[in-house]
């Protein structure tokens, strides 16, 4: 069986001054394990995440990274490999029907907004990505109350302290999709995933909401998708704040606390 | 000329009640940008990276990935491109005089924990690294002080509140080397980098510090570097406790305000 999203291990708690508070005792932390993500049989990537919503997981996946290239989704299943059980469910396969292309080799791709390399940068993006359509601006309270909402919704990070969190929400602050992982990025392909499943992609008169900070590649999965709207806990790096610009996406950040900064 | 390590751009600030606080000012958000990471003049990876210590993180990189493989670094440099003047700056070439084996293409990994793949759990870790010698344990008070000494150092932090930081410190708690990124796999690598370029690992009596929280590759980092311990400002995922278990690596997580755990 696949492992759970949280698991006990036993810690020793120290207190301030540096004293030992007893013995060992339980700990709940997340659960980390590969998955790796398969498109019309062909392996696609393999990412390090908290099991759980796994098709949601490959299908965003292969959709934020420009993988199906419009093709649609028209099957999604856990491939048994033949080894050990648990690790049937570490493997999963989007089906297209030969409709999206192979995806190519690409040299050790590793990044700290994972999943990016050179070939994706900003001017790849716009070849790649219309702008979106005007919108109306997004009202500044909305976007602050959604901080809030998602923190209530986000039950592994109470329970081990280490899950992120993406969520999509409505311009009345409505919260409608909440995903958990040990990585961002995951999260959000997880919410996107779920969007896609559910025939409403582009997310238009939706926003993105991210529990990290906003990067590059944050921003190029929420215009892959179709937000209006990206908000952050943390702040936007530079090359963010640029592609949400090209995006034509409202970007704020720094969304905790007493005030908030819209940068785009 | 390679762009700094922050920059300004225009925000608009608003209040908690969403009220805006005057109009557009400069706020400074960190520079993220790609760095191409060659060894022995083939591509290994591609990183979104915070310009400064691009060869320490080439170094490091090519280093806790494994891709060294044991043979001495002989030289680094930025590479031309021919293109614009200002990505001359983002290619680093790693030149072991051909005594490393050929980077291997790898098929589209993305992860979490960045850089990771099937390829590289724990049992293959095992199967490239031995445990480490076995250590007095690490003085709780020492570990608790580390983080309120890197967080005074964390320059670009609290210029952008968004920058990472990774850190090694002694056995008295004194710390050694700082490095900031917006990815903290990217601190963690410079960091590393650092030690091999000054001659320095493998790092025992000495322990890693990271601002983020203690994934699977941060632990197999400081595995291959020979870091005695790891402690995270936040929780470990089980994989993490799994692996510091496996090296026999002091982890402790939670870093934070009153109480700590010690995991492995």
């Amino acid at each position: 069986m696949a492992r759970g999203r949280s698991e006990q291990v036993l810690a020793r708690r120290y207190t301030e001054g540096g004293a030992a508070d007893g013995g060992r005792r339980p700990d709940e932390v997340i659960v980390e394990e590969p998955l790796e993500i398969r498109l019309d049989g062909q392996r696609a990537a393999t990412t390090m995440r908290t099991p759980g919503h796994d098709f949601e997981l490959a299908v965003g996946f292969c959709f934020t990274d420009g993988l199906l290239a419009g093709a649609p989704v028209v099957s999604c299943r856990y491939c048994g490999t033949g080894s050990a059980v648990e690790t049937e469910f570490n493997v999963v396969s989007v089906g297209t029907g030969g409709a999206a292309p192979a995806p190519e080799a690409r040299l050790g791709t590793t990044s700290s907004s994972c999943g990016i390399c050179g070939s994706t940068q900003l001017d790849d993006l716009r070849a790649r990505l219309e702008p979106l359509p005007p919108h109306e601006p997004w009202d500044p309270q909305v976007l602050h109350a959604v901080t809030e909402k998602v923190r209530a919704d986000q039950e592994l990070f109470s329970r081990t302290g280490a899950a992120h969190a993406a969520a999509s929400f409505d311009r009345t602050g409505a919260i409608d999709v909440v995903r958990e992982d040990i990585g961002r990025h995951n999260a959000v392909d997880k919410v996107v995933g779920r969007l896609l499943l559910d025939g409403r992609l582009p997310a238009s008169g939706h926003g993105l909401f991210v529990s990290g900070r906003a990067s590059f590649e944050m921003v190029q999965k929420a215009w892959a998708a179709g937000f209006e709207a990206v908000i952050a806990v943390s702040a936007p790096s530079a090359l963010a704040v640029e592609t949400a610009t090209a995006a034509g996406l409202t970007l704020a950040g720094f969304v905790r606390g007493q005030a908030f900064n819209v940068y785009a």
